[in-house]
């Protein structure tokens, strides 16, 4: 077998949310086809893949440098034992050849691009959904039929005011979430409490409610937000200084008892492993946020499960930035605590399969061969195009 | 006055050399062309950039995100407060809106090509070379007349001897350098020993000869080389192991007492603080060498010189990697400790001005106002060629 083509192309994914850190109105996607040679039902198996959001396509290094190191290299060289499919590590060494260590951005996220790709394209052939295949590899079988999923949002829109912003989570109660997320750090202190004092109005507990303050703290802002905030018994602050702080996210964690989340900034075994040594978090309550998509794909997150595990860490403790179909599989194959959503946002790469309904905060997979692109209409459309 | 056009173009820097980790046969180089409607003697004046080695031109991330958000910004936005000049830090913030923290690699060279435009735009209208205005603005107006220089080289070629090792080094010891660098880590310890021994035998003392492992070693092999290398009193040991493995580089430090060089990538701020802070670094003899044309450029440098000093460290501390004039015009200006220069490969990029002789390991600077590739031919050559 082989791959006979691999097309890209960039999309935008414009919102007029934003965080307190980025507006999102032009962020753009990198989506990949990448065709191979075999054939079900008279088809061509097609494995597609596109980058988490937050950052922008990387088209430029796929094009200039990964896409031209993998089409360059032997057809065989790429193949897993069997010669029956694709190999994902060996398909990271080839493209990562000529690469310096260090310097981990961008490529970081060219890389995730492809990855997608090929563990889409690999399942496919192995006619698996991707999950299954991932426990069938890794974990002896054994998956989660469901995986946790709480609602992200909570973004500063222009002139919201609380009763939009509790209306925007009564919709993903409604949607069968249970935890939400909003941001915090785009206000001052005083106007976040307010938001966050009427979003609490509208849940049960406050475990069901996460903040989110997008790297944007200086360590006495984190420490007054953090005095503000034990009070509630929030579900989690989340990235309240730069992602590479790791001595304020320290120092925080002595002065903030509740649990803390963080990690979707850090795109590489190397700043995983250093936030895990330096950064003071605790195996017992925190959430590790890497989003593969970004990072390396899967290959490299599965050297990171396996840095955790050397940690002491359980892969329960992931819960992955992003929303996306492929951290889901992750998540139900690899048994990671669950898995970010975006109900209302960045469409159609954010959600998961049509009629799979969220209950209670959980949500099932298709029974699809793949990661499960081919349920999710909107964003099947955008990749069907693209592979012609 | 205003920015009227902004080019850019790649180019290879073909090489048939190698270190330990990637050979540089498909090496390329961003340059960038910023013309201003300033004018002297009838001609528009034009900063130049362009990125360091070992990282891949950042053409996509400057043509998708950083020139038109530039070109978008409105032109007084861009100015200092005299109006009359561009204004570095105030560039670097356009560009850098709306890009999220961390993930601190392929932007961050991108970022370092369009600052060294700038400064080169900078000091031409301020009529000064950029030392002398680098020295005004941040040192009281004193500056270094002459730079230590040392000749980096010693790579792998295919079939390459000792003694075409040894004739390299003496060509580097014929221009002027008498401190030299080879590359080890590529080869087994005790070919590299062999290796080290031949270049000892035509230098005078071993503090002419620094070793580079480029990243390579776990650390039982920088250990391994550690114990190898401290008898031979060489003047460094340079990233014996992974950039961001801050925690090898500590333990290192408690078995190797000679001097150990490491930064070069390591692109921000935040990389640059957590070496200082993890790293086990020693301010009397360590090397630091982080490139500003890899790393968000000047303007984030100045940002790492000033965390150095609040860590205690001094700028004599530091020495470039990249070999480029930006760099040599830093350390003349801020009173580094030296530059790296490259006297045989990665042309026209690496070196200094022409007719600018090398004198035991130190080099002055031309007095043209901006950076001074007007003084190196082969390199005006390209630039001149972009400015159309």
């Amino acid at each position: 077998m082989r791959i006979v083509d691999i097309r890209d192309t960039v999309v935008p994914i414009k919102s007029d949310i934003r965080n307190s850190y980025i507006d999102f109105s032009q962020m753009t996607v990198s989506v990949l086809a990448l065709v191979t040679d075999m054939v079900r039902d008279g088809k061509p198996m097609i494995g597609y893949g596109f980058n988490s959001n937050g950052r922008y396509a990387p088209s430029g290094i796929l094009r200039d440098r990964f896409l031209p190191r993998l089409k360059a290299a032997p057809p065989e060289s790429l193949l897993d034992e069997t010669g029956e499919n694709l190999d994902p590590h060996r398909i990271w060494a080839v493209v990562m050849r000529n690469e310096k260590p260090g310097g981990h951005g961008e490529r970081s996220v060219a890389v995730g691009v492809l990855d997608m790709a090929v563990w889409d394209a690999v399942a496919k052939i192995a006619g698996l959904p991707l999950y299954r295949l991932l426990a069938n590899r890794y974990r002896g079988g054994r998956f989660d039929a469901k995986v946790f999923v709480y609602a992200a949002g909570g973004y500063y829109y222009p002139n919201k005011d609380l009763s939009a912003l509790q209306d925007e989570m009564r919709s993903y109660l409604a949607l069968g979430y249970s935890v939400v997320k909003m941001k915090i750090g785009g206000a001052p202190l005083s106007e976040d409490l307010r938001r966050i004092e009427a979003v609490l109005k509208i849940l049960k507990t406050p475990d069901q409610l996460a903040v989110d303050a997008n790297g944007r703290f200086d360590l006495d802002t984190a420490l007054a937000y953090a005095r503000a905030l034990a009070p509630y018994g929030l579900r989690w602050y989340e990235e309240p200084g730069d992602p590479l702080d790791f001595e304020l996210q320290a120092k925080l964690a002595e002065h903030y008892s509740g649990p803390m989340a963080t990690g979707e900034n850090l795109f590489s075994l190397q700043d995983a492993r250093n936030l895990i040594r330096y950064a003071g978090l605790r195996r017992d309550r925190d959430v590790l946020q890497f989003d593969c998509a970004l990072s390396y794909g899967l290959v490299e997150y599965l050297r990171i499960l396996e840095m955790l595990t050397e940690y002491g860490w359980s892969p329960t403790r992931c819960i992955p930035h992003g929303g996306h179909q492929m951290s889901l599989n992750i998540a139900a194959g690899l048994g990671l605590g669950g898995n970010e959503s975006y109900p209302g946002v960045f469409q159609p790469f954010g959600g998961f399969a049509d009629g799979i309904a969220v209950e209670d905060s959980y949500v099932g997979l298709p029974q699809l061969p793949g990661i499960g692109f081919e349920a999710k209409k909107n964003l099947y459309r955008v990749m069907k195009e693209l592979a012609g």
